[in-house]
């Protein structure tokens, strides 16, 4: 008998309701034999509200305060769900990141994890309760104050304390039945892939598929620790993401999925000089702001002129930031003019097959390309090829490059059962 | 240049508005030159959110898990408040119960302060910060599970804080000007009592006035720690709660004032047989379903039948249970019937002067009986006089005795700013 880490999201304790519903799967799995712990976020729009009330007071709260107000949204969940749990005769305790031993730096609003001392989840185990365990914060090793892990927080702390438990998996519970071939809502017959390497899920994390965040990817991956991603609403198995040792390689599908993403911009600096250092000036004013960069082109230069064009996409929120400091430096790269666009989208082809398939580009170009949409930008990894397209179009791409690789399946697999999407 | 500790309980922070205005105050005891810690209740009605959604989860939640989530509720406002002190120029650091050292035994629900150990707090004072703590709210000292201090906890962790950094003062903020000879609501001339004795103040409160508790008078009195009583809607001197050593004797009135409370019920044993041991087991079961029992009278037995009434007050919220408890002695003890009345209340006149002027206890009970008020019960400590009456005739007996002991102004003192009343 096992150690079993569950994480439920916002949207499975939304209310009193959802709440008492992840009780009675929590004591099902406690009553099957396991010890259980359990990782949870804020309930439902708890964040949000917390998040405006702070903007009431503050237009610039200091991080250390606004981790201190948000991590009230876990506390409230976790002692619920304890209750509830309670309320079925299995005895639960509630413990926040910090008396869970979830050590961070102090970068509060998106701390790191840098060690995991679980002895309170270890003793509440030993003596047969199940713990349950706030997602999303952590304490700071030198200033002993609370800090949080930022976006995809409570994914983190679940896998982060499954492996210093040594647990034997790592459930991740959602509100779909796992990872799909492509997203159910635009492709009505996509697949659930039954079972993921952490490198496939890392690529389809980045390349913006919404169950995983990447960061919980890596650190499964750091620890070989099994997560699986599955409903909250059903008990069929979702999908497994584990390591595929090249010795005994996985029964895998050659393409795993289609991704894509609608929350990039593209920014094209037109004319800029084609010397040594220049490219290297606009991304060092960028990265000094802060802003990830995500795909990056530049044209070959016409001789002639000796001037080229650099296009790159960033998260639609830091397109203004990136656009006044690109400004900034008008003078000193003397480039052209800046273009913005934000009307434009990613779609990325995913599979640890295509390694050792030549031909996979040509067909996903060519699928794209028959469905009448116009490639703007391309970018490839060993096991992942993207595309950006017009936003408009995203929609059309991700059909044709699902059917294209017959990954339809015969009849409609996904239910989403919450009403929040993820 | 000292330390001031200062408490706003949950209607002074009830919203964003609230909450700007408050640190507005806590910026100006600052800029004064003071050291400052603040404590601060959870905002307006979120306890009862909180406890309403426990209940939707479980009806009998566990103490333990009902801490956590209570405790949910100062953590919010508490860093709000830093916020908006922040967003006036001064830095403020918000500590929870457990961050401010605030050790307690492990009575969930109504734990007691054990020790206070403010290493944290001293620090952030000694760095200029201003400190926020979370009222209410505490470690145990053993399980190191969160604990609440229950009823008027806010107030006794302020003064608990205060003794423990030896602060100059411990105000507490409310929404009138101080403690007043009468509830300004049934006495509309009733006067600011501008200096009260620990002792006095412990009377009252246990009379029934409700703007300090019991528990936190007892604490600062045992520390010599003044209070002062005041209004957060205006910069009035309100009332200074301190020592009153014999031999500096403070300049006051015979009769501080007339306190009532509606919130007991009376219930009468009757018939009970006079001998040795009866009125011992009536109280024993009442003792041992925890309630508190506040007066007590018992007849004298009519020599013919040997047998006496017993009457006694307590909580009306405990009123239903003393019954059940009491009807199971009915053929032990061998009592006639019992009687329940939830129509009474207390009146009762404090002051320290009455020691040393005979006479008092005539002049308060003509000044009730001219009202036509009859009297049910009577109770007396050395500086008290606590009367029975029913409830319908508690406002005309509040009125008359404040009359007859001169208590009246000539002019309308009270302000009531808040829209709650306490």
């Amino acid at each position: 008998m096992g150690i079993v880490v569950q994480k439920y999201g916002g949207s499975s304790v939304a209310d009193a309701q959802s709440i008492k519903r992840v009780a009675q799967r929590i004591v099902a799995a406690r009553k099957a034999g396991n010890d259980v712990v359990v990782i949870v976020s804020a309930m439902g729009d708890t964040t949000d509200e917390l998040l405006d009330l702070a903007h009431q007071v503050s237009p610039l709260p200091t991080g250390r305060e606004l981790d201190m107000l948000l991590t009230a949204g876990e506390r409230i969940s976790m002692a619920l769900l304890a209750m509830a749990i309670g309320n079925l005769g299995q005895e639960a305790r509630s413990f926040t990141g910090s008396q869970a031993g979830v050590i961070t730096d102090s970068t509060h609003g998106k701390a790191k994890i840098i060690d995991v001392t679980p002895g309170r989840i270890e003793h509440a185990l030993e003596e047969g309760a199940i713990a349950i365990v706030a997602g999303f914060q952590g304490v700071s090793q030198t200033s002993k104050d609370i800090t949080t892990l930022g976006r995809g927080g409570s994914d983190t702390t679940a896998v982060a304390l499954a492996a210093a438990l040594e647990a034997d998996v790592c459930e991740i519970y959602t509100d779909v039945d796992g990872i799909f071939t492509a997203d159910p809502r635009i492709v009505p017959t996509a697949r659930r892939i039954p079972e993921l390497s952490y490198e496939e899920t890392l690529e389809m994390a980045a390349a913006g598929a919404k169950i995983l965040h990447l960061r919980c990817v890596e650190y499964a991956r750091r620890h070989s620790m099994p997560i699986h991603v599955r409903s909250s609403f059903s008990t069929k198995s979702g999908t497994w993401v584990v390591e595929a040792p090249e010795e005994k390689p996985m029964e895998q599908a050659i393409i795993s999925g289609v991704a894509h993403d609608r929350s990039e911009a593209k920014i094209t600096v037109v004319g800029v000089p084609d010397k040594v250092g220049e490219a290297a000036a606009i991304f060092e004013v960028l990265a000094d702001s802060q802003i990830n960069i995500d795909m990056i082109v530049q044209n070959v230069s016409a001789a002639a002129t000796a001037l080229t064009d650099i296009s790159f996409t960033l998260p639609l929120a830091d397109g203004q930031t990136a656009m006044t400091a690109l400004a900034r430096l008008k003078d000193q790269v003397g480039y052209d003019q800046l273009l913005y666009d934000d009307g434009v989208g990613k779609v990325s082809l995913i599979g640890a097959g295509m390694r050792s398939h030549p031909g996979i580009t040509a067909r996903f170009f060519k699928s794209i390309a028959d469905a009448g949409v116009n490639i703007e930008m391309i970018s490839t990894s060993e096991i992942r090829i993207s595309v950006v397209v017009n936003e408009d179009q995203i929609d059309d791409a991700v059909a044709a490059a699902h059917a294209a690789f017959d990954l339809d399946s015969d009849e409609v697999e996904a239910v989403v059962y919450g009403g929040t999407g993820r």
